[in-house]
């Protein structure tokens, strides 16, 4: 009998994973019975062997109830040696075909001790974030040189200007990679250098992270290019490099470089409320857990649809206990100006970076004294 | 001036995407002006400075046509220097940000004919792979090895099954990765020798396809090593190894192997009308040049929600032409029986492969008797 070889090789330790599915209680049960099979054997149910196939292999119903008339959350289990400590084979499991299907929405991922061990986590986290940048308490600014379409000398200069205000992070924007009219090495040098010329009179620990999102067979050689010419940490779009190459960055004990994930391309993971993962699942637990030390989202009230709550379940994931792995910073942006910005301490307490936008340039006055501005507003918080 | 130095740098050659946009023909417009900057420059409007930047740099939209009352498409191109032939920097362009604004979803990509040049596409194609299992016209037979929970010795008795009656092309259910209890290494030597035997005996040149979807410091590694133990082909979920290792791997002219892509993870691209990527898109066009010589997809009428429609885009997509690309097949599977085979053949012609999953086990007999009959029935289409 096909399977029969599994009595005694699987631990019985499993990972929970909770759905929100759509549906009435019995709809629901029917939902959660064929995600059990389709993400496990993928095979009719009447056509599994009896024996450790069906009892362990295919997943497990552990609790059904409705939600708010529509919907109903269901916690299946499955067993841990399906998914391993492997991002791929873990989202494969919890999410893998049934991505396809209507109706499906992860709500959270809830991992044994052991799983988490497979994962590397924030290099530095929130504490070694504020050790590195001497903010010992307040929130972090952060802001992004921009446009697209400017020249490296352009560019190294607005970095001058925002580290002159002291700003604690300047990053690319996510939208300069390594274009003819404005390549990366020139961009990473000339950067770099102009933030050190700002530190020195300031005495401040800006530091400059540039956009290393590369095509996967030069990823790491450009991640270490970075740091051979001085960036303070790398920045990386996850959808477009793929979740495990976060992990490939944050697993590399030679860079030892804070990691900033920026969402490009992860939206449609997010954006229906019937389908995809959970806002604090995917820009919480996943970014944490594969390393991201500064985890970046649209912040609610700007111009993208994020919801309070979604922003508040992001919080959460980047601070709630996870073995071993160390908290990260929530990095809500966009849209934000001095007139909201009260709304975070409820939802962020002072663990976050403050990643200023459009507000920063449109104040009147100086980009370094509309820094000092933005500085003084989130101390106060 | 910011980007005054860009004057002459630019080809003045674009690249096109048409975005279906949830609105009228007023709102729509208002949202295709949004997309031009959100995708581009990051920068509100009136801080972007006047000259190339807002001339070249910035989308342009061409055209907005309304659709079906609810939804317009707009035409917007972008300068191909900002997206280079680089699959990252492309759909950062295509749908990074936006991707997180509900209501709109892209319909397709038009990429100049010299973008086009910097993809690999499939190594083998249709012809090639016709050339490789001596399929001179009809369409292919495909089946995966499962349960998850079988062993090494289970999974290639079956995959000898299958040999037996012919089949062309038999893969790992994508489940299946390097399991304790199951490793990789076993797996593909015991199914390798498996269907040497039944080769040897049937004079066909039936391939196994090992799945490995591995982590991204040792996916070449493994692909290299299935190799090495003989699997005719590899298996890969784009969507979990990201779409860039796919091109990695179609790229290794020392593998040469045909490249099946699996859309696990993926589904959250297409299940919403108003968000995402069409089918067409992303199962078609994108797994094309990036090197899939098969792209899985559930087909419609099974248990996906994949319409007739749907996946008619997604095989007109993988014979249009396309620059120096070759022409891969479309491979539809999940929920297919002796029943509704003939539909098969109004949409995707003799060029395709059919994926057989419970049809195949459910049928009275053996395998390899149950193998022999959909092979009979296949090639009367």
């Amino acid at each position: 009998m096909f399977g029969s070889f599994l009595k005694g090789m699987l631990s019985g330790e499993r990972l929970l994973v909770s759905y929100l599915l759509v549906g009435n209680e019995k709809e629901a049960w029917l939902k959660a019975k064929d995600i059990c099979y389709e993400q496990t054997v993928e095979y009719p149910e009447d056509l599994v062997p009896a024996g450790p196939i069906r009892e362990e292999i295919v997943g497990r119903i552990e609790r059904i109830v409705p939600v708010d008339g529509e919907r109903c959350r269901a916690l299946i289990s499955y067993a841990v040696e399906i998914a391993s400590s492997d991002i791929l084979q873990l989202l494969n499991v919890a999410y893998g075909n049934i991505s396809m299907k209507d109706g499906i929405k992860v709500e959270s991922i809830s991992l044994p001790e052991r799983m988490l061990g497979g994962f590397p986590g924030p290099c530095l986290g929130e504490n070694g974030m504020r050790a590195l940048l001497d903010v010992p308490s307040r929130p972090f600014l952060c802001a992004a040189i921009k446009p697209l379409g400017s020249s490296p000398a352009e560019l190294a200069e607005q970095a001058y200007q925002l580290a002159s205000g002291g700003i604690d992070i300047i990053k690319d924007d996510h939208g300069l990679m390594d274009h003819s009219f404005c390549p990366f090495h020139e961009r990473v040098a000339r950067c770099v250098e102009a933030v050190a010329r700002a530190n020195a009179r300031t005495q401040a620990k800006t530091i400059y992270v540039p956009n290393i999102t590369a095509p996967s067979d030069r990823l790491l050689t450009v991640a270490h290019r970075a740091k051979e010419l001085g960036a303070g940490g790398l920045l990386v779009c996850v959808g477009l490099i793929g979740l495990d190459s976060l992990r490939l960055l944050a697993s590399d004990d030679s860079l030892g470089l804070p990691l900033i994930a920026h969402p490009s391309f992860l939206g449609s993971y997010v954006t229906s409320p019937y389908n995809g993962l959970s806002h604090g699942t995917l820009f919480g637990q996943l970014m944490r857990l594969l390393g991201a030390d500064m985890a970046i989202f649209p912040n609610f009230g700007g111009r993208f649809g994020f919801s309070r709550g979604q922003c508040a379940q992001i919080a959460q994931a980047c601070r709630e206990s996870m073995g071993q792995i160390r908290r990260n910073l929530p990095t809500p942006g966009g849209g934000m100006t001095a007139d909201n910005i009260k709304d975070l301490r409820e939802v962020f307490g002072r663990h976050f970076v403050l990643l200023v936008g459009g507000g920063l340039h449109r104040r009147n006055g100086e980009l370094a004294e509309n820094v000092r501005y933005f500085v003084q507003l989130i101390s106060t918080l």
